[in-house]
């Protein structure tokens, strides 16, 4: 531990946006920073488990529940999406080259002791539950997210 | 005060993004931090004032005017915009779960003494003026961005 | 020279988030800072040299490449693209109003001793080779990124 930390706001729900998160994220924990990622709007959709959960839920949050992905497998590119095609060649050319996977990745934050933070607002407007995230992760507000970055040495908005 | 300070650039005109820009200052502004955000290109947009300003422009400067929306109600979503169907789903949800919409947001920097400046170059690009922007705004270049982000902790880029 | 440092991640590869990026960098280089841009997934396209470059590539490799805008007067805005009319327009404006081309700015940051770094991991990815890039840039991976931007102070992700 050198005494640096990252922090960082995930607030893009895209693929490739995802992955350079979490390879900063691992790669600031690998060197010894300690590392914060708060997951916000469409960030969050990184986060959901890949199958349905059943909870209760208004008409409204539903409608969301359903037109945002769920979760690594299912997200799309921020360029060249081509209706899927992207994200697909994408994966494939990750897998030809061993490159690790979003999914991998998100293993990896767990066993690297990084701080995965759900940012509760954002959960409470896209009607996301707890239940519906991956195990693991911490919920919180605006102000813990600022009480870290003000720790923080590298604090990114992605 | 505690000293420490948080600048961003607001570089995106997306409510959404725009929503996470200003929780984030005010967030930062009530935690006892100095808070400073550079308006530059598309982020002009959500500073606009919603009625037309009665200003002379030329013809290409009239239609960036006209393209770009004026203000925090006609502002997109980066995701799931569906011509319009997706801002209007996220402004009546955040109403109805009782989250401050963007006008709101703003109206608090201006309490929290939050630095609001413009970027007098992406002004003269877009064509717009300063009257065309809500009061209360400062005019700078990069510059006045570089110096106070030299000085703040948490700078990000939006 | 004032001891303070700006890093950013280039990862969009968008012409007015790239002239945003490369206005930053060289606002800080002249103010003092000492300025490293680390080029990333679609951020790699700004830095590709406008001809094609005689390499050997895979199928799916080529693909990319072709899929991909090769420098910056190829690359597209994040809004109002309108198929390219809103970069023809952009660029326009920025003409008549003298304000410093993409290409002039990139000229100016190796001027100004700015280190360019790609990404090698997204260059694998994207089936990107060295001789397709600009010359005057170094290349490294996330490790070297991390350990400049915990020097750094001004830390963004573009």
């Amino acid at each position: 531990m050198n005494g640096q930390k990252t922090t960082m706001v995930v607030f893009s729900g895209d693929l490739d946006k995802a992955l350079a998160a979490f390879i900063i994220a691992t790669g600031s924990a690998a060197m010894g920073n300690q590392v914060s990622m708060f997951f916000t709007f469409w960030g969050l959709n990184i986060m959901r488990k890949d199958q349905v959960v059943n909870v209760k839920k208004s008409w409204m949050d539903k409608t969301f529940g359903w037109l945002l992905p769920r979760g690594p497998e299912k997200l799309g590119l921020s360029k060249l999406h081509f209706a899927g095609l992207g994200p697909m060649m994408m994966r494939r050319v990750m897998q030809k080259k061993n490159v690790a996977t979003l999914n991998e990745l998100i293993q990896i934050t767990l066993e690297l002791d990084i701080k995965l933070i759900a940012c509760t607002m954002s959960m409470e407007v896209l009607g996301i539950q707890k239940e519906e995230l991956i195990d693991g992760m911490e919920f919180a507000g605006v102000a813990t997210y600022i009480s870290e970055a003000n720790d923080g040495n590298i604090n990114l908005f992605i």
